[in-house]
């Protein structure tokens, strides 16, 4: 006979009950999901953890401790925050790209107006500068890497 | 007479062995510190990935283990698996800036070459767009988030 425990029920050996906090979020189909979650959060933060939330909001909440605990498996020093941070460095590096664009269009800009006295830019968002300017600014919004 | 516990020992109500594995990286002078991780992680844990990494890894991973405990503490359902979809949305949003930026700078290019006969642009970088295609290429390494 089939067993009808969950993946977290069957990791610890246990009964699965019909209320069962796992079953859900942790099929008895993938049992590395939950030994993962296991190992970095343990069963019992993992179950109050969903049980604290609204049903509706557990599976996303199992999913993203699943993330986190793959990643922690996988970079055992920096676990996910090493994403962030690299996440952190694209941005840099593409807002630097972003200066770089916009020196090359200011140059194009005034060289052609000045010194060729042609109107060169009717296509040109009057609003492009003021747009780039609040695109640098959004980014003191993110979330702030603390250490 | 101060107490010469560090803060997980202190937590736990326990003597704080020379050897602790905690008193470094969770100092008496902040029991919040030692708080989140223990909240979300659990005492044990903490100290067993600790124990598994070498002595000069410890103090990052005690960094990285408490950001993701305070972010879990503020987003219960996303912790920092929120911040990393957050930050993949502000490049993404960086890359149709750039997107348009090259639109307007082939306009201004074309138009100025073809129509005007002008050699307006002796200090655009002729390797400008392959830095581009490689940019957005770039972005093809960064961690995939699989929910």
């Amino acid at each position: 006979m089939a067993s009808t425990r969950c993946a977290a029920c069957k990791y610890l050996r246990r009964r699965c009950p019909s209320d069962c906090i796992f079953s859900l979020y942790f099929p008895s189909n993938n049992p590395q999901r939950f030994a993962y979650v296991h190992k970095i959060f343990g069963a019992s933060n993992v179950g109050k953890m969903l049980q604290d939330l609204p049903v509706h909001r557990r599976a996303d909440a199992a999913d993203s401790l699943y993330y986190e605990a793959h990643c922690r498996i996988k970079d055992p020093v920096y676990g996910c925050v090493g994403i962030i941070n690299i996440l952190h460095q694209e941005i840099h590096n593409v807002q630097c790209q972003i200066a770089k664009i916009q020196a090359e269009i200011a140059f194009l800009g005034t060289h052609a107006q000045s010194d060729q006295q042609l109107q060169i830019a009717p296509n040109l968002d009057p609003n492009f500068l003021a747009e780039q300017k609040g695109l640098s600014n959004s980014f003191d919004d993110s979330s702030t890497w603390f250490f």
